[in-house]
């Protein structure tokens, strides 16, 4: 872990927040690479979870909510730790806590409303579930799905940004018809499972290796108090297995709750059966900061190049914060400097691409291996020619895969044809590099 | 604005934060379709001003920061309002309260540190100029982007999202070497004028009418305790010419400050000169709320077409919620139907393609104008012919642009290559459909 925290600070992944007052202990800010490999994790979920299903909805509500919500949803009873830390003159006097952050809504202190900083973005679904059904009109099952900033006054936040005060969350929440049967069981039962499948599915497809990630099924006495069960995704971190995401059934408990406590009707009309009925909720709840980190552990590698160390992250493509990195192999030559910084216009429009001159070409390679990024261009003197010799060029720049370190030369005019299978279509590089011939490494 | 904001309801645009319990009266909710054109409007605003540029880079600070650092930055002492609203027995006493939403770090409240919500992203760009330079070693002039939420205790929130007590920031920190000339005067004054020409450009480029938009020149008594010459941009929202966006020349005040403050040097090394200077700062600051109630206000029209009514949002299709409508003329034939599945799952990998067969075309053509979505694509008899009849399709459908209501007859296969020149090339619909035969409207 301290390797991948030093490596996150000097490439400019993730800094400590407000470091320079000595940080807060439990807050952290990204930086210029660790804002783009998160929005990468948002934008591949959203997606592939919002975009990509016919079942689903986004959602986007706000962090300060009534303080009833947390009433009804049991957070103002129930969300609370024991501690052995006391008030003084009460040292060694176990008591429980609440982990919700406090505020004052309305800028007179006295007078203002108590609210609290959401401890999960899940309750802005639920108050929000007859608007949705209203402006959309779904049929069951659906979800709304939602990513947004949650709080927890933790009492020991630690393990990097595995446990932070201030975190993001991506959560879905999916609404099942409890008297349907799916593949023979209850939905809700058969949903839950359904979904444990997706997202275990999900993150191995996007980096983590299968064997790094386990199920963890909650036992009885673990459940939290709304839920029929829960199965959390462990991933194997530097600390052991720990959380990953959790699948929960909170059954219709939620639903009720804010139908209770509000007086409205929370309910979806059942066009076959004629009935109002509560959904059950089955909840996919990940982390961006826990799911972040986990693609940079199970993507680093130290590895041996010619004696030398390399260090590498092998992102998935459409994780790396940069795509491609155009580097000239002699900055001298303003021929070459002109074609890189064209090119680098060209293709940034749909791939982040970078321009670096600041080293020779090996140490230029290494900077990207170290960051991720999955392709690497390469403008020469061959490329460009040289007009006092009378040497037109050839057009061609060497592509040079991070992972095999394979080079290949293509014509400029087919970049963007030849990037949009690598990064958009997903093709493997094997098939793509056979059309073209090897350049030496 | 009644209109706009019973729209937005209506469609799942934006809800009242929290409305089962009576609202928040000052945070909102965004539903399906306000998270997308949420979405559209950070992603555009991202792409344009860090990626297409060789001169930014981005950063994403946490919320919950030192609390030094609003002491450094003067929001401690100045960030107040004046009030006639005193405590009781004290009516009438004008006072100054903050505007900073106060909470507490650290479990136990007793021993927990007192902290605030960021009333501004910019100080956790501040705070980081550090980190970032010893990162990424970028050379004067640079800027740091952020998009991110921000928290203000206002005192009158209003005028639907215009002023929200929760809101979402747009901002670039810019840092100039105030001792270099560029377009003959000092850098940090040139750079001010060619960041209030670059954001007025952006936002008319994405749909606000040039004369909706003026700007307003900050007089002495008006600007901010750091600043040597603000500029806004103002929007004429049905209340009134009011603050779309600011410009502001920081100097070097935040920098001086923290490093002051925290004992740190912030400072940047001049090669040239020898020596380590103080970047001035150009602070372009917009909000994401603001921003998509400008951009809804502008684009929305009520027109009468053959003696009816049609209500339309114009937006730009990069903003646009839904970018592509797929539709059956029949949903009685599954041949149709079938077509249409498959056509939005194509579709909907790159643009956001939604299927919809609960009225008459007519009607569902309303719908999508009403929300904004730019092209519906149609799915008749003719294109999948009839097999009872032994008739083949003719595998074309029909595509429909929403401001002209023009449409024409396209080969299924030719689909992607028509919407990447419209939706990516940004490609003129008039341009794209002179090469098919209308269809009849």
């Amino acid at each position: 872990m301290d390797v991948i925290v030093s490596l996150c600070k000097r490439r400019g992944f993730i800094f400590q927040s407000s470091e320079i007052y000595g940080g807060t202990g439990s807050c952290w800010d990204y930086g210029p690479l660790g804002v783009e490999l998160r929005n990468n994790i948002k934008r591949v979920w959203w997606r592939d979870f919002v975009h990509q299903r016919d079942d689903m909805v986004g959602l986007d509500a706000s962090i300060l909510m009534h303080p009833m919500v947390w009433k009804a949803s049991g957070h103002l009873d129930h969300f609370t730790d024991p501690t052995s830390c006391g008030k003084k003159g009460t040292i060694g006097e176990a008591r429980k806590f609440n982990l919700m952050f406090k505020t004052f809504m309305g800028p007179v202190e006295e007078d203002a409303s108590v609210t609290y900083l959401r401890p999960e973005t899940a309750q802005g679904i639920f108050v929000n579930f007859d608007n949705v059904l209203q402006s959309t009109r779904r049929k069951l099952p659906f979800g709304i799905a939602q990513i947004g900033k949650a709080f927890r006054n933790e009492i020991t936040p630690g393990n990097f940004i595995f446990r932070s005060r201030e975190f993001e969350q991506m959560e879905i929440e999916f609404f099942v018809n409890p008297h349907d049967r799916v593949d023979g069981r209850p939905a809700d039962e058969a949903w839950h499972d359904r979904w444990i499948a997706e997202c275990q599915a999900w993150f191995t497809r996007y980096g983590l290796a299968a064997e790094h990630v386990k199920l963890h099924e909650h036992a009885r006495d673990e459940l939290a108090h709304y839920a029929k069960r829960t199965v959390d995704l462990l991933y194997e971190f530097p600390m052991g297995w720990s959380e990953l995401m959790g699948i929960a059934n909170r059954t219709d408990f939620d639903l009720k709750q804010h139908a209770k406590f509000s007086g409205k009707s929370l309910t979806w009309f059942d066009e076959e059966r004629k009935e109002h009925l509560v959904p059950f909720v089955i909840e996919p709840s990940a982390g961006v900061d826990r799911a972040l980190l986990a693609f940079l552990l199970d993507a680093y590698r130290e590895e041996e190049v010619r004696g030398e160390k390399r260090v590498v992250l092998r992102f998935h493509p459409e994780l790396a914060p940069i795509k491609i990195a155009v580097l000239p192999l002699l900055k001298k030559r303003p021929e070459i400097v002109a074609t890189c910084h064209d090119l680098r216009h060209r293709l940034t429009r749909r791939w982040l691409t970078l321009y670096d001159d600041t080293a020779a070409i090996g140490r230029l390679y290494r900077r990207q291996d170290e960051v991720g990024t999955p392709y690497c261009v390469t403008v020469d003197v061959k490329t460009v020619g040289d007009p006092e010799k009378g040497e037109t060029g050839d057009g061609k720049v060497t592509i040079r895969e991070r992972d095999t370190m394979q080079q290949i030369r293509v014509p400029i005019a087919d970049l963007a044809t030849v990037f949009a299978r690598l990064l958009d279509a997903g093709t493997a590089w094997s098939e793509v590099a056979t059309a073209y011939p090897r350049a030496e490494g």
